[in-house]
């Protein structure tokens, strides 16, 4: 089958993402991320989120706005529209969280058909962190020039020898120029010596409302740095792809805040105390133009804005 | 084979669910809810959670606190370890958007194989209300009574008419004594002249997250009152099933409102004009008792508590 | 936001699939399916699957072989990579078989926001089937003519009488001249009186292998004509799109047969009384040349083709 | 929460999986599978089956026979009906494997959280098989003794090794009694010294649907050894559990065999050719005893069987 490429399509065209297409991004010590394919645009978003909306429904939103709309009120569906395919390297232990995404479609390389190669992550010394006192799940201060070079070394030492020994046991003969000592053992087998900082590599396809939560989630501070940096690649990608839907993503997830029942409580007994106070009511105006949003949010806490 | 139940069982059991257990709950003019089998309890989805802290960490929360902590910070994977099973009549209309909710398993009565009973749904006088000026998707005041009388007189008839027809193009030997005028219609096409208010029924199993998605949907006021009220007595269900859940639930999702990037600086802006207001402070103590979850509030908002 | 279309685009391209894009073709009397997007060629799949396969794994298949393995050996994720959007107009009877496939993305026409047009499907006459006296869910022969006549009027008249009720209730503005004599019922009551001939329409999108999935089962000859008549139009889009994955498809699911243990233990008979029968080793080698798969049936059934 | 068990519930009561609930079975040198959770029962599955069937429809097959119907005929949607939650202990290379099946939950061991004990996998002699030379990805011959003992030495020596360097590592003051000589390196990162060999642990909760297609591709011969002696256990949970469902899953999933076009063309072939044997109809009527099965069966190798 010979590939087909830069030719003129009928599809959608998002112009944005288009340089990104099989550039490689570098991420962690041996690891990228590559765009390989895209599906749909802004407008496939809101094409789908008008389908709703025929004969009768005359007053209409503007397409930006629109799209606001819909990340506001989570309707999430338009957004599985468009679809993304990322050719990834990176880390056993970072593919493990990220393969909890289910909806999603992956091919990974397989050990037990082919031989890895001999790349493993080792963390910057910035990146030697204590374990947080305070937080069971994340990174304190960085540790101190000897202790982290002690940590390199064992690192560095323990995939270098884990390697090697798994190379004797596969004893692949285009690996090494000496006499085998061993019949090769199954690859299936022989993997099982690997640390999990050893990199694999996969394609991953999802939808965009499916990239959204996955970065929602691993984009976020709490989540680990080595997975974070992906993310954080990936958002770069969102936002030349789609500006407004990453611009509501950002306004209305990312930095967005969930505030309890309890929490409404306070913050309407807040706005009873500062009832009718010029200062507020012109940042209120200032910083959420959009009509409707504005009242959405002085009605969930009791604002009077006379 | 014959079915066992009355048994002790060694599974994990839900006091508060087994009353209603194949106990059928009337809802609109003939459907129902009736809970046909569960799995889990409130115990299961702490088990789960706490697999993730095996040794090394010692601090834990009491089970209660850690089913508010996972629902506050959308902790989703626990709650999927709890499944229900329903035993659902409804509309079709209603159906058509309840079937939208994917990640369930579903067993519909066919009317390709069966013969769909005289059943239709005519809504109550008080819920005929006029198309909402405001609300493009809402109900607004009540009809007058000359012109629900003609709502109810032209749904009840054309209801009556189309099953009448229906049944004549099956000519089903069972459901009449005189002599067919037509050989019996293939089921699969009589069946397309029967309006989308007639009932059908179905199984509905879904897991606790899954469920709860639906509820905040659908139990929610902006939802069509013919779905809201089958999720309002699942909302009943689910407080007598797991009661700590439910209190979550409504706390973190159904009452909870999410404050975005811009609405957080209007926030923070109030809480500076407030700062230091004892009033509040007593307020905010009294009414987020937990230490760490008014961390986070106050947090998110800059208010200095000292 | 203005839409960009007919650009040179770095991705991968079907030159097959281009001239269906945006190109309406009609199902039954008022439907259409329409190919509005897609994503992948066999390139892809090929790329995928071999993503497995990297150091230390020189001998290669071919790339259509490697397409017919995949499918042999039900190697599913691969073919997820590809990526397709329909835009569908259908019955809603239609639509309620077609939603129960749940691995896809929908956005469809809501009358609870706006109304639906005067458009419900009537069967053309050679469609009007009876019963199946020996199939449950199947249709037996013809309706004779003056039965037929019946059937399509009583289908036309309760069609017509039901949307000029639901007109009448929603009294919409726009669809009369006469004096209204009633306020507007909401829309989301007054859809509930319309058949389930009515026609909708929705944004359909769907992955390759769950494409295949929906197309095993509704191109199938058991599957309801009205549904079956989409099915098949999408048929052609996939031989267009994806020549090889379209002939694998059709070889090893639509026109397979899976033989049960019992089964097999039958055929392993019939092949020993045919043990070394010339006739059929050369039939053997012409009808299935691959030399690995026909290693593969001879193993199953015991064949000695010395 | 005070946990609940052995009461008298309402629930369906499968009497066969019963005994197995909490009872953990030893898997691989450390591992082990525990039945946590069911819900469903034959009768559950084919009363989710006969919704479909309501009125009109008194044919009636027996309910054994149903299940076989839907298994043989692929209805996978009463199938959905029953869910086993497992509580599973496994190397982190057969989790990767597992996880790959999408359409389940899953709460996992967390070693951000927590830290991993001394457990890891090492095979026993006889499993240490030499890479096949005609299979990519099975095993061939096993090892010589002292190849053996030298890959058990390798494999031993380097889990040991890296543990210690992770414990080092971690400093984690529980686990050793000389003083630190670093501060604790972060959880997240230690544990990316470990082997993939290495357990982990989780809870897996899944449909029946789902479990059995884990099942046809984890129990077969072609899976890695190490995942199909999960399967195989719970192979026997299954039967043990609903065992019409495991019979047919038998016949009609893990020892059938998917005969493609081209194939169906040779067997027909092949009953043209032994047309009348008297031999080959009665073994046909002996082992596929079901009437409507040998029917079509009959009919897709056209025998002829009068």
């Amino acid at each position: 089958m010979k590939e087909c490429t830069n030719q003129v399509s009928h599809r959608p065209f998002a112009p944005g993402l288009e340089p990104y297409l099989n550039q490689t991004t570098n991420v962690l010590d041996h690891g990228f991320i590559r765009v390989v394919d895209y599906m749909g645009t802004e407008q496939c978003i809101v094409d789908a989120a008008r389908t709703s909306y025929q004969r009768g429904t005359e007053r209409k939103q503007e397409d930006p706005k629109l799209i606001r709309y819909l990340m506001r009120h989570q309707h999430g569906t338009p957004f599985e529209m468009c679809e993304i395919k990322f050719h990834v390297k990176l880390p056993i232990f970072v593919a493990r969280q990220w393969i909890r995404h289910r909806t999603a479609s992956v091919n990974e390389a397989s050990a037990r058909y082919s031989i890895l190669s001999k790349e493993f992550y080792i963390p910057s010394e910035d990146q030697l962190a204590v374990q947080s006192a305070t937080n069971r799940q994340g990174r304190g201060e960085v540790l101190e020039g000897a202790q982290a070079k002690r940590v390199l070394t064992l690192l560095q030492h323990d995939a270098e020898l884990c390697y090697q020994h798994y190379e004797e046991m596969l004893n692949d003969p285009s690996s090494h120029d000496y006499e085998p000592a061993l019949q090769s053992l199954s690859r299936e087998l022989a993997r099982m010596n690997l640390p999990v900082n050893f990199y694999t590599q996969w394609y991953w396809k999802v939808d965009l409302r499916n990239l959204m939560h996955f970065l929602a989630l691993r984009a976020d501070s709490h989540a680990q740095y080595e997975i974070r940096v992906y993310a954080q690649e990936m958002l770069k990608v969102l936002e030349a792809w789609l500006p407004n839907v990453y611009q509501a993503f950002i306004d209305y997830e990312m930095e967005a805040y969930k505030v309890s029942a309890q929490g409404k409580k306070v913050l309407r007994k807040m706005t009873q105390l500062l009832e009718r106070n010029d200062q507020l009511t012109t940042l209120i105006n200032e910083t959420i133009p959009d009509r409707r949003e504005r009242e959405e949010f002085l009605l969930q806490f009791g604002l009077n804005m006379q």
